[in-house]
């Protein structure tokens, strides 16, 4: 699995050694919405054999600058600022940015430390401002050029409807979803207005290109990361990024822990064109030496605005794991397992208190407001185990959940909501059904679910199984999990099987909901697939490399790419080439269709009826 | 991914170079049914931890004696006959076996030939019987040795009903499945007389191990191995079976084509504990040097005998493509991608005459018949791609295939259906309705579906979640695909991916359909997980190879497998062990039930209710 793409080199200058070039056999384009030149939108877009006689093909494109031709990426100076004359519009005050304080890196010392990014960064906040969140814009009828550009985005950059999306649209299922042929800025506006999409978008990120989360959009995937115990280069760091989004990651969670934590996510903030989510209190932990007892409100504001500042774009917030909850776990099979979760459940019991996220929620959300940080309201009693799923505890928090989640809109905030976890097929359904139901219709965000326990070594699969069902139900995020969950740290080719298990997993979701363009994609690589359009075939895979080496595992040779048959089943037994044969031979014979009537007509009764032979039988 | 186990070793007297010995941490034993102490039925036991203070776990075992700890394999002597004095009782005629031709093995000439395998192998007829197949003796109301072998192989060859199994069958959602809480033989024989089971057992394959394929038992997973171009020795061929049934493959197909064809076939029967399918088409074709339309129905004929005299145990037979369903693919994006569906379809435009397969169809029932070989009709007319799910000729097909059914019921015959191929997520649940409606019930075998077509490199995924699906609604077994599928050959290190892929999907379903015994094993490894008992959860895992690999890859120190945290977290951050913190803490205090329902007492109201806040956000 450890296959590169031929552009897999590592490039640039100084710390600049981040994976660049394009993927094989794309290319990346732009494209501006409809009188809006200053508005310039990425796609990834697959040129096809001159012999298909069909146009390139248009994909969403999650990567950023790193995939130009010629991208010149340096790490130190950060990426383009799409935002920035957008953002400069709406008069934000410029701030001084909090001290960086020794607890903010983990106390790294001297020889220990990640020298900060030097990529030029101005903070900005909203405080005052009548209008700082999408969904303020959103709520008072003003569309911001963030929806626009998000619509052209999911529209693949099309300037019309895509043909044949209403018969698509009604092919599929979407179990309430209302996703029309072509989404439009205010379409945008509507659903964020009602809540039932999110840009995670801080005014503090300019470098952003912007993505919605949302179930009538295209279903999106995250990918974590997170820095390693020793951290050689902050390029490192930046690089696990750039390799997720390289694969089609939406969104990236940076879940480092541990020394040089607000350095690392610097570099991160000023080199990520993808919405950035972090945990925290995962920081506010380290700020007290790892004791959660030792937690207070005040040390956790002061991150909260840390890392506001930095720019990132949403926080999972645990403020749903009350001390009435922690009992309901008591008999569980797996206890809680997420890691904010256990953090408030041992502060709560620590000190017989409620929660001071639940406690300061309303203070937590003018704090974000500010920025417009997006809430994930983290779901810290999460089950962990298929004995778990759906039980007391996990659904007590959700409705918690569903009581923030109306909070946060009063204040202004956008918000999803994270969901679990470890849940058997049967039981999926439920759990979208009661998170519409309580969150009043807030995007989901999920890890997995896990259909079972029984494989580590294996997650990213039995996780995919439940997440592209539940992306089906109407999840509007999938968080990806790795071959190593529940064993180790991802390296880089778990993160890549992750991204594209998850990308899979999505679209097959898209696909079933019917999306008005899903299937294009899945069209184009079948049709050339039956015209021996090899070179065709592996651009259009999700993961050109791996087909590609697949491939020629067994027929190496150049010219095995232009072969009408593959290694399956050799030249003689090729099922596709004998089905061109069977169409000319058909064509020739005047019609096919006609001779299917002439022969239903004069068909020879072969057989008794049904009816009589299933009363022989009994 | 090239993980082999410690006992992988390559072992044996000349051409008996197999993998053999148990799967690290397991050891297989036998039990006997009650009062049948002539009957062994293998499992497999995954012993635990003292520290669990834990019954081992038992689980289905598929891997014959390839696993046994002290396994003694001669590939030239076959495997021991378990059914041997079982079916000598059923006084069949022994026959002189059919002469091999030259043809046969593709005309191998001295240089290229396999080798016959010199295992003993006496051939016997059912012809005049009154009862051969086990439908009949089913429909006879005899409860044959096989059918109380499968019974006690189903229930984990637990003696008595398992504990709180009717909770679990109720937890469950089974689409109208009868699961009972304990499989009896009686209940083994009231599924195969109404149709709704097939135990594929040739009279001829005494080495069997038998296997129920229904809707109302474990669902069972098909891996399809097939020679190579070169054949270097039958002992490859056999460990193609070997490797497959010892990572879970309940059934395999056997699709050489080719050279040595009848020998290798040989070696595989005389090795292989599990029931061996193969398509009698692909030989066929191979005696007529792969042209379809020189094809007739005594070459067909005789090959159907060739093969049942070796001891095939089910065939697929393409009877359900018509002269008048071929030109229901003509608009088709991919035509028809079965091989067997591309050769009769290729057979009969040439001809311009109906399938020789389904004008003979009673005549390919007799024979069946008379060495119990299931049927296995294929849809040759499957879609192979998102495009061409549940169309008209799919359809067509499958009714057509549900007139067969009747039919070789009525002839005595055993019937399982194969079904799709490339379904959308929201288009499978529409094709087992239909099957189970066409086909009066028989088993539904499909391949996959994969719900994507974007992602060649990766169709085991792409399918293994269509396969856990359609698992769930009611499919019986599942064949597997690899992540070589649509691209090359599969190696071995494919082979166990798509096993390992095939078997979460089954067990998935099986949990999902509320199987009463499936979560014991989840509930196991969660317990293992949750405790920290490290090499309990290896153990547990479907692949103990890559799961111990992919933890020590980070944590390779032998104290790290009691170590109380993971590479994942550290210790500081484990949301596990600070579970098991609150609940100590909580344990102290006076109960954890009395605290949650003091609190929710006395409780302050922190928030106003929802209703207020919803209207304030409007």
């Amino acid at each position: 699995m450890d296959i590169t793409s031929k552009n897999d080199v590592i490039q640039g200058p100084g710390y600049g050694k981040v994976t660049t070039g394009p993927i094989v056999g794309s290319c990346k384009k732009w494209s501006s919405p409809p009188g809006r030149p200053d508005i310039r939108v990425p796609y990834r877009e697959i040129a096809l054999d001159p012999s298909a006689n069909e146009e390139p093909v248009r994909v969403y494109d999650t990567s950023g600058p790193y995939t130009e031709s010629d991208a010149d990426i340096d790490v130190n100076l950060g990426l383009p600022m799409p935002r920035a004359k957008w953002l400069e519009k709406r008069g934000y005050a410029r701030v001084t940015p909090r001290e960086v304080l020794p607890a903010d890196n983990g106390f790294a010392t001297e020889g220990q430390a990640v020298a900060a990014c030097p990529a030029p960064h101005d903070v900005y906040s909203g405080a005052g401002a009548t209008l700082v969140t999408q969904y303020e814009f959103a709520r008072a009828g003003i569309i911001t050029e963030e929806m626009i550009y998000i619509a052209h985005r999911e529209n693949a950059c099309r300037a019309e409807m895509v043909q044949g999306a209403e018969e698509r649209r009604a092919d599929g299922e979407d179990f309430g979803a209302e996703i029309p042929a072509f989404i439009t800025p205010e379409f945008v506006r509507d659903e964020v207005a009602r809540g039932r999409a999110v840009i995670p978008a801080n005014i503090n990120h300019p470098e952003l290109e912007p993505v919605v989360i949302g179930r009538n959009f295209l279903v999106k995937v995250n990918a974590n990361i997170g820095n390693s115990a020793v951290t050689s280069s902050a390029a490192e760091e930046v690089e696990k990024l750039v390799w997720s989004i390289r694969w089609g990651a939406d969104t990236v969670m940076d879940l480092s822990t541990g020394r040089n934590i607000h350095n690392i996510r610097d570099w991160i903030m000023r080199n990520s064109p993808v919405p950035i989510g972090t945990v925290p209190l995962y920081q506010a932990l380290e700020k007290v030496n790892g004791v959660p007892e030792k937690l207070t409100w005040e040390i956790f504001r002061d991150t909260l605005i840390e890392q506001a500042e930095q720019g990132v774009d949403y926080f999972t917030i645990h403020a749903g794991v009350r001390l009435q909850h922690v009992p309901l776990t008591a008999k569980r099979t797996t206890g809680i397992v997420s890691r904010g979760g256990s953090i408030m459940a041992s502060w709560c019991l620590a000190h017989h208190r409620e929660s001071f996220l639940y406690d300061h929620f309303e203070d937590i959300c003018d704090i974000m407001r500010q920025y417009d940080v997006t809430f994930s309201l983290g779901d810290g009693l999460r089950p962990g185990s298929i004995a778990d799923a759906n039980d007391a505890a996990q659904f007590a928090e959700l409705e918690t959940l569903g009581e923030l989640t109306k909070i946060a809109w009063a204040k202004g905030c956008q918000v999803m909501i994270e969901g679990p976890g470890h849940v058997p097929m049967h039981k999926i359904k439920v759990n979208m059904t009661k998170q519409l139901a309580e969150c009043g219709e807030a995007p989901f965000y999920t890890l997995g679910p896990l259909t079972t326990d029984i494989a580590p070594g294996y997650d990213h699969i039995t996780s995919g199984i439940g997440a592209a069902m539940i992306g089906w139900f109407g999840t509007a995020m999938l968080c990806y999990v790795t071959p190593k969950e529940h064993l180790g740290l991802p390296d880089r080719a778990d993160v890549k099987v992750g991204v594209i298990t998850y990308r899979i997993a999505a679209h097959a979701a898209d696909l079933a909901k019917g999306h008005p363009a899903a299937q294009l994609w899945d069209d184009a690589i079948s049709r050339a697939r039956f015209e021996f359009r090899w070179q065709d075939q592996f651009n259009l895979a999700l993961d050109p490399d791996t087909a590609r080496s697949f491939h020629d595992e067994t027929l190496p040779k150049e010219a095995h790419k232009t072969a009408h048959f593959c290694s399956m089943c050799g030249p003689k037994f090729c099922s596709m080439k004998i089905s061109h044969d069977i169409r000319k031979e058909a064509e020739r014979k005047d019609g096919m269709v006609q001779m299917s009537e002439t022969f239903q007509e004069h068909g020879a009764r072969l057989y008794v009826p049904q009816e009589e032979v299933v009363s022989a039988a009994k």
